[in-house]
């Protein structure tokens, strides 16, 4: 059997994601385990070669098949989208910014299609991507992704090695997000977290729900949330055959579930997610006043087809010095092909 | 130059707290730093000694300078409240409850009169408490300390290690918390925040402020909490000549802190400080089903009087058996002294 196919979009060419990209391309683990494609520009990535040291060949192809898929080549749909004498990493620029959405446009359509068995997209910056159009349309990866795939019912799911969770909300303010703690919703949110766990090969999965309010509300003592639309919905999964337990109090669940006790959580709200994920995948270090470890990845779940990101932005103060992390890139790869092959 | 005279209160008696008490106080060191006194029942305190299978004797005094401040030897305020042949452990009862406001209370007077220097407390039961008459007073510890010493602005911090935070709101509905955030009741926590540290003798407190929404807002996008109260009380507080950095966004200012960049974190609501706190304190055992970890203390902050809590409730499930973890108690009784000590 062939190895899967994935394509990787390039993100913005000023930011990290050209270097990543390369720097992850250079694990020889990478070509054992699929068939790598970028999507991005051809020169922008000879130039990541470059400032990450690696004497790889930049190959040109128009169809993911048409690739090598050999250590030191590095299989390109070359979109030819960036003027290499306007480029200046850590810069915002509507040239960067048009590029990074069309790459991912094109990535959506090789999937859409077939000729891709995944897709794993590094990071845009959101002004950049605006400026270049494509913000009044869309908020972001995400939103584009549920558009061209035309999808109704996504959530956002963060991943670093055992510890999963899956957002009810996300990019809304904290009030809007109490608002919109509907049993409808968490209902979604906790069958797709379901299917998240069984499509990674989980074959019943344990799925924690967290409370919104502190101590889950204390029986409706502070905030009614838990009571009106959580457990409603609980009970609803529970009677459709899921391992579904909570509201469980927010603070105690992610302590849990990187114990090991829930396959997954589903969060309420975004930082009620990202916190933990964040502590579980981040380091900071002291001395040099810098990320010493940046891992995790983040899945758009609920699509037809697959969609795993890096958990980082474009950290443009890091851009074009070869420095960057590419710890998140490969998880972002590896689980990809965890997807592909649980099919 | 005589030790610190610290009270401690035994809690609910039905739930750990006696045991973990006669543990922490099985350590050789915590009389080399202080004098402790109990305050509590001395039946049930012989019982924890059975139960912990230590030949301790326990000493009933009426005033903690009668102490003998020796180990091996208990020093006890025996408020005598508690019928042995009724004591169920693990049982909500109001003979409990009340018998657990008593001990705070005793205590706060002792430490409003100066007969002790600090005030270390063991988890009372809410349920308990209200049966046993003072629920319609006082919601908690909290609320206690804070009428009998008639204090008004206050805050919760929690501290694990070097990781400190302390909370804007606390036990209140998410929904409130996001309505509570104003520019004065942030200022005023940055204020507390700041004056812990120099309690504890950081000399240049280095303070981080968490935004409210995800990403503190993006500028305005997603909630306008950070633009119209948290920005302008920080702005405040750095002209007061305090060095206080943020709006942070809240998924990467505590792995920052937790690597030594910030000495406290304000945190806006309950779970965004609790989360990263009982991540870095708490740690689940999967095999046996249970916490492995259980530290990290709570302080009232505002007081005039010294006060630090456990972090961790009554525990009923396991009271009785000798089992729980006096981790959190003894971090507990170091942090007071070392806020004796730095007086």
């Amino acid at each position: 059997m062939k190895l899967p196919l994935i394509a990787i979009t390039m993100g913005d060419p000023a930011g990290i994601g050209p270097e990543i990209i390369i720097k992850a391309l250079s694990q020889l683990k990478t070509y054992s385990l699929c068939r790598p494609v970028v999507v991005g520009d051809a020169s922008v990535l000879e130039d990541a070669c470059n400032i990450t040291h690696r004497s790889f060949k930049i190959n040109s192809i128009k169809h993911p098949k048409d690739g090598k898929f050999k250590f030191g080549i590095v299989d390109t749909i070359d979109l030819g989208n960036v003027e290499m004498s306007k480029l200046q990493y850590g810069q915002v620029s509507a040239m960067c910014g048009k590029a990074s959405g069309e790459y991912i446009e094109k990535t959506i359509n090789l999937a859409l299609s077939n000729e891709v068995k995944a897709t794993v997209t590094a990071p845009i910056h959101k002004e950049a991507f605006r400026l270049g159009g494509w913000g009044e349309k869309y908020a972001g990866h995400t939103e584009m992704y549920a558009d061209l795939t035309k999808t109704k019912h996504y959530s956002m799911m963060l991943a670093h090695g055992n510890f999963r969770t899956v957002h009810v909300t996300t990019h809304v303010s904290l009030l809007e997000a109490c608002k919109l703690i509907k049993k409808d919703r968490v209902l979604d949110v906790i069958r797709i977290a379901n299917d998240a766990c069984l499509s990674l090969g989980i074959t019943e999965p344990k799925i924690g729900v967290a409370g919104l309010n502190p101590h889950a509300g204390d029986n409706g003592l502070f905030g009614s949330e838990e009571v009106n639309a959580i457990e409603p919905a609980i009970k609803v999964a529970q009677k459709e055959g899921m391992n579904v337990q909570g509201p469980v109090p927010a603070d105690t669940i992610y302590s849990k579930a990187i114990g090991g006790w829930y396959d997954i959580v589903v969060s309420m709200y975004h930082d009620q997610g990202h916190i933990p994920m964040k502590l579980s995948g981040f380091q900071w270090d002291e001395g040099k006043n810098n990320w010493k470890t940046i891992s995790g990845v983040n899945v758009t779940l609920g699509l037809p087809i697959i969609r795993v990101s890096v958990d980082h932005g474009t950290a443009f103060g890091k851009a074009g010095k070869g420095i960057a992390s590419s710890d998140s890139m490969i998880d972002a790869i590896k689980m990809a092909i965890e997807f592909v092959n649980s099919k």
